[in-house]
């Protein structure tokens, strides 16, 4: 199964496209997170300037997400929720504008959107909803035992919001299995 | 010249395509204004509903406005430029999600965009930059000399940014005549 994590933000959005294996595979840099093998396929940022307009700026991250979408074919694109009281209004708005074209290059692409609360993926991920972005950024390194996973918390939170939807959908699957029993 | 007007929301997103000619010609409802004369094309509003996904209803916007821009190959889209201060931040950020495609949407066509702020679009067309919706309405509507235009504040709304950006294009020729005489 391949995810595609995104933090989008209008100058800055951070990417992460990850395949889980349930098995171990014979490729070098595998980690295994609750049960799952993951392989980190490719992560990045893409960023846009604030000198171009708004609406070319919207077409650069829409291109650039349906470029990432083809390329992996993910099964899922996990997105932050939006939640209610945000520091800067301006920034979430022009935040909501990125989000909108990476949702619908993903509806595009018939790829399914898993959203998950900010609260929700830090506590998954270190096991406090209310962690620093410092501290998810250490976390998930430590988690790829890889030295060479970038400093940008653009990229270290795309990689959490993948870890998060495994590790909730692993849950899941543990309620379900539980229930049935 | 045709102009499209873009009121965006979640929502309900009205829009109105409207055919600006420089003399008058001979087609019915023509009315002039600011040395323009002007037919509206369509109107109407783009209504999503709130059962649906985000990712859908942001698809369904973008393919609403492609298709209004495929139609009339507008030569300008005019939509409200953001403002930093709103009463509703999640409902802003939502209507950012929207405005995100339609910007999408127009810069995929080649169709320039014009942003006018809220207080320019009521001064423009009501001579009063705190206008009520109504109040817009009414002028709107008795600016276009027509019964049969919409109650619909997302169409008045739409056609009022149209009418701004005739007349702020016609106050600019004004002043660039003016400085070269």
């Amino acid at each position: 199964m391949k995810i595609i994590g995104v933090d989008p933000a209008l100058k800055n959005t951070g990417f992460a496209a990850v395949e889980a294996f349930d098995n171990t595979v014979n490729f070098p840099d595998i980690i295994s997170f609750t049960g799952k093998y993951l392989k980190i396929l490719e992560t990045g940022v893409i960023k846009s300037s604030a000198k171009d307009s708004l609406e070319y700026r919207v077409l650069k991250i829409f291109n650039e997400i349906s470029v990432l979408i083809e390329k992996y074919s993910p099964d899922k694109l996990v997105i932050e929720k939006l939640y209610s009281h945000y520091n800067h209004p301006t920034t979430a708005i022009l935040m909501g504008h990125a989000r909108g074209v990476i949702l619908l290059a993903a509806e595009i692409a018939k790829v399914k959107v898993i959203s998950l609360s900010a609260t929700k993926v830090k506590k998954s991920v270190t096991g406090r909803g209310n962690a620093s972005k410092l501290q998810i950024n250490r976390m998930v390194k430590h988690i790829f035992k890889k030295n060479n996973i970038s400093d940008s918390y653009d990229i270290t939170d795309s990689l959490a919001l993948v870890l998060a939807s495994i590790n909730l959908n692993s849950k899941n699957l543990q309620n379900k299995i539980k229930n049935k029993l």
